[in-house]
């Protein structure tokens, strides 16, 4: 089996062997935004035309709009089974899983594309009833019971950061820089005030307008004061099984220890193994 | 006495008679962002040379560093006697009023320049304790006590939304239009929900996704989310006292009693008064 990751600004392949293992991994810059219209066909046969014939599964926005073709959203509860009732072949022995959606108690739809296949292939490390969170430019948290997801909730914690960084006031008290672990721990301690986020953050510009923190120390208080809302907005006592690569893991791993969250890393090249499982569902592959 | 209320974008100057009773008002888009630095002088001469000599006051960004001159903060508790104490005389006969500053409970400080202006316009509609709120880019929210402001808290919420809407991938779901009121409802009803504001944002995005709402009405609702969020941080049993430009005082107004909250509108036109108040403070003028 071919494994592909196919994501918004990158392309990741994996040769499988028989058992799953990962006999050769191809990655390139080749997300699905950089790839024209009708031609990721030709993507594909360049970045692995070489390899041997054999069934090939794609996850992530390749599935979207935007990309190959669109693999309409599976709805929560969904498992290995429901995915892959729903692929979407692409052309001969050429698949792309679907993304997940949920409606919260609300009516408020919430939806995710490549995170449902990292989820099912970290399933083993995950107990009966289990929270997962893949921090990132938009972090998903997804409720994992009995094998399938069945609920998830999206935050706009990366792009937030990115967009107040670049077009917002704070910009100037923002610059890049080595991460601040006392500006980072201070953002986290602040989320916990009263006055909420939008007054919370009016607090990088003042506190550079004070002089309390310069520009790397007022990039790692922001970081910290968002994530710490994110981290917030979970359920106190429970375990937060964290997936994601290192470097960030390990911020969501230090933001938890700092809120006396407990929390376990995951293996982050999770991908391969969802889609290797969920090529076995189906006798075609 | 001439009052003048020289904020970012604009520039306001108010003739006034012996009562404070306003004779003749200017009106211009010479914001302190289009002054040229070293030629305020010459702005102010343009503007109103024509107008009798007197004693000219001035509140707003005018004082701030990017401003004529900067007229360092006065920290709270301040009030009339406080901000005359420290004007800051740029020209002779030409005074700038401080702006306020304030350090929380966490050690946060906060700020605010031209609002506590206002503020002092509206001290006689305001009880012994008070809680004003100056919606606007930079939402102040102003503890008012025996005549003098206590505390001050700001809230990021304007330019939150003019962020989002210009940059974030929530711009595509986000277009002028006539205000919707009842996705304006639907977000302010969200605001309280579990899960926080980073998660509430993205549902702007996925409702639009699933074509729950359209352009305008995603506008209307990411503004009822934000303000939402913002009210709801103030205390529940609490009178709102609303200072803004009539539009926007209703949409706040609207929101509070949505809300549930007790609201009252103050006279948005409260700079020339405090201004005129501040100027009787002091001998000199």
């Amino acid at each position: 089996v071919i494994a592909i990751d196919w994501g918004t600004s990158s392309f990741r392949a994996y040769r499988l062997d028989r058992g799953g293992r990962i006999l050769e991994k191809r990655e390139a810059a080749q997300g699905i935004l950089s790839v024209a219209p009708g031609t990721f066909g030709e993507v594909l046969e360049q970045q692995i035309g070489d390899w041997d014939d054999a069934p090939i599964l794609m996850s992530g926005m390749v599935g979207s709009r935007q990309g190959w073709r669109e693999a309409p959203y599976v709805q929560c509860p969904a498992g290995l089974r429901e995915l892959s009732q729903h692929f979407v072949e692409v052309r001969r022995g050429v698949w792309i899983v679907p993304g997940v959606s949920y409606v919260d108690e609300s009516g408020v739809p919430d939806v995710m594309r490549g995170e449902e296949t990292q989820v099912l292939g970290v399933l083993d490390e995950l107990g009966d009833d289990a929270l997962v969170c893949l921090p990132g430019t938009h972090s998903k948290w997804v409720r994992v019971r009995g094998g399938r997801m069945t609920a998830v909730r999206t935050h706009f914690t990366g792009e937030m950061f990115a967009v107040l960084k670049a077009h917002s006031l704070l910009g100037r008290m923002i610059e890049e820089g080595p991460a601040d672990e006392r500006a980072f721990a201070e953002g986290i301690d602040r989320s916990g005030d009263e006055g909420g986020l939008l007054h919370h953050i009016f607090g990088v510009r003042t506190r550079g307008l004070f002089g309390v923190l310069g520009g790397a120390q007022g990039a790692s208080y922001l970081s910290g004061l968002l994530i710490g809302h994110e981290l917030r907005a979970a359920p106190e006592r429970e375990q937060i099984h964290i997936l994601a690569a290192p470097a960030l893991a390990e911020r969501y791993a230090c933001a938890a220890s700092l809120l006396g969250r407990r929390s376990t890393r995951l293996d982050s090249e999770a991908a391969p193994r969802g889609l290797f499982r969920l090529a076995r569902e189906i006798d075609e592959l």
